[in-house]
């Protein structure tokens, strides 16, 4: 099975209660790319950095298996920069700084290879660059899931409406999902979120975890209570990488396979947040990140 | 197996963005013994009301199995009375009104019989009023469980600190944890309480769900995703009540049978929160309570 997706690839200033990262490396499709590399191995990759990009980076990500036909280089530009900084409680942060660059005008192009995928992760992007990329598929995939926030249900709310109709599942987090239905219970913004599209939810909730909505079904994952929280920056992507690269490892498209894709995506998500940056990602094994699974099992499992 | 809980019974006027109820019974020890209820018969109440408390509640709770030999009726006086205003999103309220009446000068006394009981719940009280009780078990029950609150923190430090070292379990909210160990982590927090005394801690995250410690093993319970909260209060205490009469009624303090007791206690959470004041817990029947088991069972469960 192969996985496509399309994000920023990115450089992040951070600042939380530990410490500082400067010019690290960030950006949506880093962390889904390598959440995903541990699960599977054909990952396409779409996006646009610019020339002051690392190319060791680039090279890791190759030997993950991640192919990068589709990923533009603007060698005069530079890459999309955010920084940002985290209260204490780390569930909060102020951006200091956007700066766009070479996203300003990012026309995704889909390599012919790409046009066949049977996973498709659009990460949080403008709605009419996402759409861009589900008009060029030409064979429906298996799963198209979407990630989007509130900037863009401000600014683009139409264009976000006309791509919700197209994705079969939308990964959020509880204030977007609220913002997004109008309504505060999450049971019932899921039930409105269905009506717009997607037949899957998918609510994050940060520290306090994940549901997975389909109509009457629903699953939920705690996140790991962790001793820290270092750096939370990414965990949602990587959160959606697992999850992504969980499913396509797999391919069945069932609510008990999705139950277990959140699982894994939590797990991938505990990791994140224990180093700055995609560092934890760039160093896991799979015997830990099947211990952490098992973490999970004995977390919620009871017998009554 | 004998439950003795101490804790108010109160009236409490209430307004949420669904209405408001004035005079409605409430107190920690109502929501507590109603829930316990439907799990054991043998239940000591040690509280004190005024001559102002409806009789067809106590009649109520006598028909249940709730003994009030150690209810202190004050004829001349008024019963303790709360009033509070949820706001929107239901997780946070303000204190309009706090009146102590009769329990301004409360001196719990235990009936001889409830000397030498098995499980005793201490309800949010004055840490001394708790110590009082305590003092005057004859035998050791199999577990003493306490709740508290930031007030006490805030102005009987040294002494909640004594009773903390009396007990076996803490049941306390994320906030109020916070505050006791010092830190933000939960699970670092759970770790300082257990020094403190406590070789069990329940933390309570609200419509986040709930966490039990001791030492290395955790469990965590969610709330159920409800399509409505109505009235959160005395969710806590009706998780409380629904944990120690599970716990009561089964008898074995062991981890399996603490996250199952969670479990229970959860669930009878969930029906406090539809209906305003203990009115849901008033007419519950074993079949819905083993209904909403069973959704929780659904909502955790999952298989590697």
């Amino acid at each position: 099975m192969s996985l496509l997706t399309v994000g920023t690839v990115a450089f992040d200033d951070i600042e939380t209660p530990f410490g500082r990262a400067e010019r690290a490396i960030g950006g949506a499709a880093s962390y889904i790319t390598l959440a995903a590399s541990y699960f599977i191995k054909d990952i396409r990759l779409v996006s646009v950095i610019g020339g002051d990009f690392p190319k060791e980076f680039l090279s890791d990500l190759e030997s993950r298996g991640v192919n990068q036909e589709g990923l533009q280089i603007k060698a005069e530009e530079r890459s999309f920069f955010w920084a940002g900084r985290y209260h204490n409680d780390m569930n909060s942060r102020d951006t200091l700084d956007t700066q766009l660059n070479v996203l300003a005008d990012f026309d995704p192009v889909l390599p012919a290879q790409y046009k066949k995928t049977d996973f498709v992760l659009l990460g949080n992007l403008t709605p009419s660059v996402q759409m861009r990329v589900i008009e060029q598929l030409e064979v429906r995939p298996k799963l198209v899931a979407l990630d989007t926030m509130n900037f863009w249900m401000n600014t683009a709310w139409d264009s976000l409406l006309e791509v919700l109709k197209k994705v079969d599942m939308l990964i959020i987090n509880d204030e977007e999902a609220r913002q997004l239905s109008g309504v505060y219970s999450l049971a019932r913004a899921a039930e409105q979120i269905h009506q717009m599209g997607p037949r899957y939810v998918v609510i994050k909730k940060g520290e306090h975890g994940a549901f997975l909505f389909e109509g009457e079904n629903v699953f939920f994952a705690p996140a790991l209570p962790l001793l820290e929280v270092f750096d939370p920056t990414g965990a949602g992507d990587t959160f959606a990488g697992g999850f992504m690269g969980y499913l396509a490892a797999t391919g069945e498209v069932d609510f008990e396979n999705l139950k277990r894709a959140v699982i894994y995506g939590s797990a991938m998500a505990s990791f994140c947040v224990e180093r700055f940056s995609v560092e934890r990602l760039r160093s896991l094994s799979q015997q830990e990140i099947q211990d952490r699974v098992d973490r999970f099992v004995r977390l919620v499992h009871f017998r009554v």
